[in-house]
């Protein structure tokens, strides 16, 4: 199943995929009391979200809205952690100022640094440097602490995508990433959940890429992270409480732009694309911050 | 006024202190529709925080509750962020690794590391490296972005206190601090919101200490911070959306536990308590994770 955050004249509704994919089913106009939003779906009781499968199975016609007529929400819960892995790749960690991890890097992005699915990146007055990650995201569909590594995918909810862009002359402005990482709308999350049943367990094997201007800058298997789904379920959970809607960002692959050279930054008409195999593409154009204000 | 969200008989509720500053009164018992944690409190529409002014100011006795029967939840609002400002203190950056910062050094706490005041902090199975920061919070009350340095304290709702309580081995594992910062409940934030008329501007000039079991082991004035709150708020906002609730933590002084020789650790049964004059003091007994799950 692909469930999407949504928007359609306006009207927030949450989106199950059809099967053919040219349109989702209003999840709302079927069941007045559905979540309009993943999170709140997400944290729905069980027989809940089992009467939204059924009724999405025997969706009648009219309750379709077309993709075309659908604006992606980010694929955020409120209130949910965003916890992010940094230099989770090894050819990433190698092209870094920083060596590969024995343990997991960690690091937070709030909602506000979101947008959805085809909606505008946005390169900031501050600085030129903005900086795409092509990412794999997990979200968590059940609570744990100490959660073991062999009953964590027990916890996924589903995975999606992320594009962690970030403000690099920030970013590498003081010993924390944070603030390079939480420029306002200059990362995206989507477009939808799929669930754990459309993939390979823990989404592994799946080639990872991440496209500027449809040029392959990032490519990597899912096989390549140092630290696999499961495992980081464990290690994190071993410290903090994973709660139902948060979202963990897998890490980056190689290909970035700062340390390219000379260095590649995102400028306003850039296209870029995360796209992972078989959960699908994210697809985000670059506007300058100026440029919005006008609009 | 001094706002908190409180428990009583396991009943949320908000509570504003009295005068004699020995009860609460139960605002929620007063005014059915009123919020009952302090981030509705504070996104609530103006008229309805006046109104809850006025019903304060007239409240009946019976509408009170004694201090000896609320339970302090932590001082969060669902859904804001935590920003946490690192070696804000020339004393505390000079005792670290690191050098005193020329831009705000920003992590971020998650509300599963925290408890309200006078719950337990949990020094967690996996690790001994217990730490305290002494801290003062800023609270948002009014959102922005780009807010010029010399309007930032109309943005404030209000004051209170962190211990931002740290697990330096994991803290320093990485170059990300964020997992040491956000072991389940090892920080604590509150006891209540206090609004800026009782306090000077920008809470500017204020002795704050950190006492482990009424031993003082940080002590500075507010004076002393290398970024101050309208510094911080206009700095922060260049890059992220503020949003009503957000918390800002102000970075704590010198006289850590990790740094002294020999270090210091806090340990079942230990006290540490906050205290910025003025504002409060939060106090926190410290329980081991396996006591915890005992009880």
């Amino acid at each position: 199943m692909r469930i999407a955050s949504l928007l359609t004249n306006g009207r927030p509704f949450l989106g199950v995929r059809t099967p053919t994919g040219d349109a989702f089913v209003d999840v709302s106009s079927l069941l007045e009391s559905a979540p309009r939003e993943l999170g709140a779906y997400l944290r729905a009781p069980k027989s809940e979200r089992e009467a939204i499968e059924r009724i999405v199975r025997d969706a009648p016609e009219r309750s379709r809205i077309s993709v075309k007529d659908v604006t992606y929400r980010p694929l955020l819960s409120a209130g949910s952690k965003v916890l992010c892995l940094g230099l989770n790749y090894v050819d990433h960690a190698n092209e870094s100022p920083y060596d590969p991890p024995k343990y997991p890097v960690l690091f937070a992005r709030f909602a506000t640094s979101f947008v959805g699915h085809e909606q505008p990146i946005v390169r900031p007055t501050l600085s030129s440097h903005f900086d795409y990650e092509a990412e794999l995201v997990v979200f968590i569909g059940r609570a744990g602490r100490n959660i073991p590594r062999e009953r964590a995918l027990e916890h996924v909810a589903g995975y999606s995508l992320m594009n962690d862009g970030s403000i690099r002359d920030y970013q590498m402005r003081t010993p924390q990433w944070t603030i390079g990482k939480n420029f306002d709308r200059t990362g995206s999350l989507g477009p939808e959940l799929v669930t754990p049943d459309e993939l390979p367990e823990g989404a592994h094997g799946l080639r990872i890429r991440g496209l500027l201007n449809a040029k392959v800058m990032q490519e990597a298997n899912t096989a390549d992270m140092i630290f696999g789904v499961a495992h980081t379920i464990a290690l994190l959970s071993e410290a903090l409480t994973l709660e139902v809607g948060d979202a963990i960002a897998m890490g980056t692959p190689g290909g970035v732009g700062f340390v390219r050279k000379p260095p590649v930054f995102l400028s306003p008409g850039d296209v870029f694309e995360v796209e992972v195999e078989r959960v699908g593409t994210l697809h985000n154009r670059v506007v300058d911050e100026s440029e919005l204000a006008k609009s």
